[in-house]
């Protein structure tokens, strides 16, 4: 942590200053510049951080040096996790094909599009069964009978399944029928729910949110292994932007970034970031290409009949075409497409 | 709702596009012009913006002409809307004057920093019990323990209170104890959350989201309504900036954009929008003089030993000298400040 | 200037970055943290801030203390500045109240309007001569006919004449008939053209950058004072924001962020920031409460007919209640407008 | 073009504004919801652009249903365009793969960075002569000198060159020593400066601004394109974002969403986007997996000692690494990398 004086601090600010530090057990180091006085504080910055230390009179900024996440930073665990996924793993080399539509409508619905991603190559698939809609009056999600549905077709396809938890009171009841929780990007600084899926040992799909830092982002996921659960693959959707050509400004830097600052998988949304079927395809490359963990796409067989989002689902053989090249990229960049287990029903 | 077709739309395309239209029970109204074909469709868009239009084969893009909200849009309801918060009018020409300290600390620190700002003008008193903290490592809060300091203060000085609800199996809980809930940026759509108190016959203050339009925030709060509780008041805090000069970018247009939109109260935060002491006092001005229906800021008296917040608070005699001004501003605009009821302890 | 080491920085390391900063002519001070080891550079920042010191192996970031500018900043001259506009004081408690159209029309729409801004309490005339439209197919503005205009409207109404200026090769012509160059949002960090209106001693009105933090703001403002022109008025008139409920994102806390970092007189335009008649009025009296030193409002009396921007433009008798108002404000926060001079033609 | 009236709209408001339709000469096509009344306008969208219809009372919003461009556009020019840039066919499958220092220092680091880049596969040869910096106190380049080193050393190495013109009184002397202009971000909307390289015949690499859409790129290009000259390529180097990780937000999806707009080629610039040298090469290679048609890079020998931006710039051998993967993926994507031509000195 340094601290930085004003150029008008007094010298009984800065004793005041000090006093402060060591009070808190730190030590202080200081540094008297042409213009400005500067503090170093030397100890746990953790610690420290919680203190409202340009509160002080005579502080200017306060800049802490160190990242404010431990457990999930790549400092503290430098090789890469590779999260299980119901026996598919997912971050260092292996890819997550997560595939299927936005919401689960109905068990023939789910049954084609699941047997379309899984020939297409998927590995995960998904489907909602409770939607965080922005209209109260839109179509909020089958609920339980989604869940029934979604685990049934997955095990009869033999597909790990990720649906989306946004109420901590049914974090049990959606662990009884999944192999991974999703939380969606309105809820990544839900600390409720972080805290309560980070009591369960199963794996944790987290969205970035729509105006949160790579740091912010790592912080959230960091809220869910400080209760115990590290299985977290990170997913990044796009954050808001202001140019109306893409529904969310598509952040594959932040991939690259964020992969330098942890250890946990990380893989991309291009349907949610640019909310456009026509840009899915070369922004889902473009993520495996930035280093992505593996790509999630939206894809629908009607997709204008869907009940949620159809507009931004690809259709199957669109999703196959792309998977072929996704393939190739992934042989390229030598990482591997982990197969589904044998389904039961083929 | 408008449609717009792909400049190469063919003939049967378009004709797909009407008979979809028909089948859902609306008129189509179709525009031929030199590069485009547009088609109006005539009835209730409510209905018609939950389907996956764009998603047709043919169609460029899909223009709604309506806003998505209802109950609490002012084409529905000109007049505005007068919430109570037990005993205190906010809108309609009454300001709220809302003031405390980020957290509850204890009954001692409530007890100064309460008996400051009722003495200053403010009519409303605040103070976090459950904190949403970025950090997991911060201060969490007092919680339950919060929530009875902060009644006993309330009721001490004559002031209603007001505080965070983050946990939807909290809700019952704070009721009991609170006059007025908090919805957090953070939570502006957790849409159980605001199912969750839209069931409680009490004030909701439901700041809006880091990267909310206003669209989006007025939909939040159409969620709260359509549940049955329209004692709703909306609360600017700014939303997310480029520039690390101030802690968010505060929108002030944003509130006069909502006002004419909406018949609820529209108050502003400075003290989260900027996150800078010394700009808390211009930007509570700026809210007041774009037709706010009230100011919300965080007082502390001894910031630098705050344990949430403590930076961006101001002082009890900075916000006595702000409230001057205020009233100042408040008779200029023919609004008034209600006073808080008589308390117990003075 | 402090360096911050990388973690894993070898003792060699470490002694090459000193040795660097000695080479450079200043002094290094090292910290060592318990995670993390930080230098401290003392000596002039401004020469350092030149040098690529975050390429120097095992320096994990670069963390400047003071603030890039010298001349406009209120650290090296804490009086405010009253910039003198042909007889109109601007700052220093004096308010400017620029009105005018976007566009030089005609002599008789000048003479109109000019007459209407004049009557409601206007101290300066706009219009634009030379206009940067975002369509090559878009009116461009009449040129030098649009400054003979506007100088002879000026002279008869006795107002001040500012115009906006795009091509260095044109600020000659431009200083022959204004008495005020203003340099456009688009063209904020067009150096060429600063440097240029930093050269002729005549007050500049210096637009924010749709994505400028205050730093790049009052940077460009230092290009211009760094060539021998402090006479420059800054104006803050929204950034790009996400939101389409406003042309851009009107940012007041920016202006009080400015006004004290830097001696200069920063006005609003809210006209631009909202590009809607309906809320220009709230947003100038924001902009007023917030400490601006003056507005800058568009005026046309046939919005309809304009040649551009028309949509974002008050009406004459809209602009007399919003200086009613404006003056109301000003006597509150004791500040003057101070009245156009006798005009040739009154 | 459509006009969505206002709810209180009245029928002499409706009349009125087809009259006004008509007197432009347009047609009008009117529509009446349930709720709205629309008013269809048929003819050419370009004219009608420049008219203030939103300011006709009665008139809610005016929605363009054309992209403002025409000449740049692919619905004008399905076929992609190749620029030629001195022999090297950039566009239409083929990659520019642009290198070099930020600033051209002197003609020694020229030549060892040409040599370096030109062995690592590199076919256009970039560096600054007039530098855009952010203070007045920076480096601003070596200016005609520069020049003359650029030309000499892209003579050596057989590579064409790009440098930056930010002076409309500069684009003769610029014309005669480089190969193709570069517009920077910050002088994307400096129309004056658009429409003088729009008068030669020379290539143009037209980046984009911070605060741009895609449309607002487009129009640029347009303006250019107009004055004549439709050799241009486009730039993607990052947006203005909010979060400090990376110096801009690198903008892939809008490189795809552009090129189904445009037949220009638009290439992209990691090295500005991330400001990164860790970050440039993961989002080199996401850029071309999306579909850019060539990668702009900053190289530099010395980086802690480069006169501007050494930070962000890769080393030779770094440079030589990222191009043998960028070369596998262009094969995999069946692109071409076209080879310097025979260099005089090698």
């Amino acid at each position: 942590m340094i601290i930085v004086l004003r150029q008008d601090a007094t010298d009984e600010q800065i004793r005041h200053v000090i006093e402060r530090i060591e009070e808190l057990g730190f030590q202080a180091h200081l540094s008297r510049g042409t213009y400005r006085t500067i503090v170093g504080v030397i100890g746990d910055e953790e610690q420290l951080r919680a203190e409202p230390l340009s509160a002080i009179p005579g502080v200017a900024s306060v800049i802490p040096v160190m990242p404010p996440f431990k457990l999930v930073s790549r400092e503290a665990h430098p090789q890469e996790t590779i999260v299980d996924v119901a026996g598919v793993p997912v971050g260092g080399g292996f890819l997550a094909m997560i595939a299927g539509p936005c919401a689960v409508e109905s068990l023939e619905q789910m049954r084609r599009i699941a047997a379309g991603v899984r020939e297409a190559g998927a590995n995960i698939l998904r489907g909602g069964a409770y939607k965080p809609r922005t209209s109260p009056y839109s179509f909020q999600g089958l609920g339980l009978e989604g869940l029934k549905i979604l685990r049934e077709v997955g095990d009869e396809f033999g597909l790990p399944v990720v649906t989306e938890v946004t109420d901590p009171r049914l974090v049990e009841e959606v662990d009884r029928y999944a192999d991974m929780f999703q939380i969606g990007a309105r809820n990544m600084q839900n600390f409720v729910l972080l805290s309560e899926v980070g009591r369960v040992d199963k794996p944790v799909l987290l969205k970035r949110g729509m105006s949160a830092t790579v740091n912010d982002w790592l912080m959230s996921a960091e809220y869910i292994a400080a209760k115990g659960n590290s299985r977290i693959v990170l997913c990044e959707r796009g954050v808001k932007g202001f140019d109306p050509a893409t529904r969310n400004l598509y952040d594959v830097a932040a991939v690259a970034a964020a992969k330098r600052l942890t250890h946990l998988p990380v893989i991309v949304d291009p349907s949610h970031a640019t909310g456009r079927p026509d840009l899915i395809p070369p922004c889902a490359l473009a993520g495996l290409a930035v280093g992505a963990d593996g790509v999630h796409v939206e894809v629908h067989d009607q997709p204008e009949l869907a009940k949620s989002d159809g507009a931004q689902a690809l259709r199957p053989h669109e999703y196959r075409e792309l998977m072929e090249q996704m393939e190739a990229l992934a042989t390229l960049f030598h990482k591997q497409i982990p197969r589904a287990r044998d389904a039961s029903a083929s």
